[in-house]
């Protein structure tokens, strides 16, 4: 059994080593789970590199999703068995055994694509608390948004059109228009598109919710498309670009500027709620209603590789590890 | 029996004349109220000059808050009898005589100081909306405001106290400092003060309330200052410059942005809560715990010379006019 140590802060060929580890017998409470994958998300670039807000002690596994098997149940755990799929729901997740504290553990039905659990427990997550806690969105009202390729935008249109509600989602691709309506946006715009003068041809009434993971002028574009006592909910900052809000839109036009972080998010929500998000994700997942890119999948012994693929613009989609083998 | 009237958009001299206006008896519903006294705000010098949202067609007789007695009760009206000091609660203010809607009209206690409760109708109110409507404030709570020496802010700090809150107040002149701390102010300071790095030394826990009437670095001061999940209420753009928000102020500490405008607030808040309001501010005035101060005091003869005061820098408080000569 092994597992992806990161024993410094660095260039991932130099600190990251795949290494034995034991499989111990799961204490009371724990499941015994043997990850079948995990993705390489950003948040674990910027663990590797030392400049992430909450930093681990090294050496560590790291890792922060994926999905296994449960191999061993320990004392006094109730709801799982030896064989369930499920999502450990804890940190460490490169690794080839992983315990996992059962109350926090979300089974999933038998038959999931693994690929596509391994994904379900960061992004698809964060647009559902997008979706969920700012604004009452009833059928047909429509949802605007930037960054709608990343895995959260992706997740914002499914999870949207699944529920009655309609997206405009704006790409910095043109060739993305296509391939993000084939996942069932409704409308797809060019960043450069000037949506305070154009909304009225995309939307029949205008956006009550705005998602902004990119700041600026991106984020003001989308502020500009809001219905009166509309919410923009920034949840990234990929341009780097404090938002600048023209006071108007706060004083005569009403509009809501709030802000999403997912940690704090999971902290609050109470743990039923966390467990019938999951039921629905994985509905989703189950009916081919959420899917997100998968960009290559690595065996462990290509760890590196996994990791500077990751850290690459030009992927299209999830990098994952498999660690099956 | 008299009143200012507007001729056209332009300089006061050349567009306001005094002019014999009728004293017609109300109709059903209608108060005739004899005018004592009225405030020029800064909305009639825009009003004048042509530079305001709504603009009246003319002639018309301005002013949007003011003071009067009841001379005469229209059929069907009941609550109001001659004699009755009360606030009309309609624009044209700046007369002699009146014809107001009574199911609008706030009865005030007989002994009310004309003077103050002619300044009753839009910045107490003001302030009133923006403590009450945000954040759910506790005794002990901290309010944290920029243009503490306007109308509104010196409300703010006057309501504020006789709820049990407590204000910090940011000021453009040291000589304010002591002005303030007269009326009820916590803590006052200068502009140039880092309220990020101070806010310890001002306040034992940190604001959850910021209110911004002034814009660009100023609100972003107030923001700083805020405690994780406070709001920041923007009300008035004094400095013309956009908000500049921080993402990581969104993201990571949870503030909410938003915004106030008295109109809309008038417009969806229950009458009974209007009432309940002016009660509870004229409660306030009746006591010498809300007062605002007067620049100075002209009669309606000089009406030229009151709109240009009204327009300069370097007033100490509000100009009024008295209508009662």
């Amino acid at each position: 059994m092994r597992a992806a140590r990161l024993h410094a802060f660095g260039k991932a060929a130099e600190v990251l080593r795949v290494e034995e580890v034991p499989a111990p017998p799961p204490g009371p409470g724990e499941l015994l789970v043997k990850m079948l994958a995990a993705p390489v998300n950003p948040a674990d670039l910027n663990i590797i590199e030392g400049k992430y807000g909450e930093l681990p002690d090294l050496p560590a596994v790291i890792g922060n999703e994926g999905v296994g098997r449960v191999v061993a149940v320990g004392g006094g755990v109730s709801g799982f068995a030896p064989g369930d799929l499920v999502l450990p729901m804890c940190r460490g997740t490169w690794t080839q055994n992983l315990l996992a504290s059962a109350r926090d553990a979300i089974l999933l039905p038998a038959g999931l694509d693994v690929h596509q659990a391994a994904m379900l427990t960061v992004n698809p997550p964060s647009a559902w608390g997008l979706l969920q806690d700012f604004v009452k969105l009833n059928a047909g009202d429509w949802i605007v948004q930037n960054a709608a390729n990343s895995a959260v935008g992706r997740s914002v249109i499914q999870i949207a059109r699944a529920r009655g509600g309609k997206t405009l989602n704006v790409v910095r691709r043109p060739e993305l228009i296509d391939e993000l309506r084939a996942i069932g946006a409704d409308r797809v715009v060019l960043e450069d598109c000037d949506l305070r003068s154009q909304i009225g041809e995309f939307c029949d009434r205008r956006p009550c919710l705005g998602l902004n993971a990119v700041g600026g002028a991106s984020a003001l574009n989308l502020a500009n498309a809001l219905a009166d006592e509309g919410t923009l909910v920034t949840y990234g900052a990929m341009g780097r670009q404090p938002l600048k809000i023209p006071n108007g839109l706060l004083i005569f036009r009403n509009l809501h500027f709030r802000g999403f972080w997912l940690n704090r998010w999971k902290e609050k929500s109470p743990a039923p709620a966390i467990k019938e998000m999951f039921s629905t994700l994985a509905g989703l997942v189950a009916r081919g209603e959420l899917v997100l890119p998968v960009h290559r999948v690595y065996p462990l012994t290509e760890l590196v590789e996994a990791v500077e693929e990751a850290g690459r613009e030009s992927r299209a989609g999830k990098v994952l590890l498999d660690l099956s083998a």
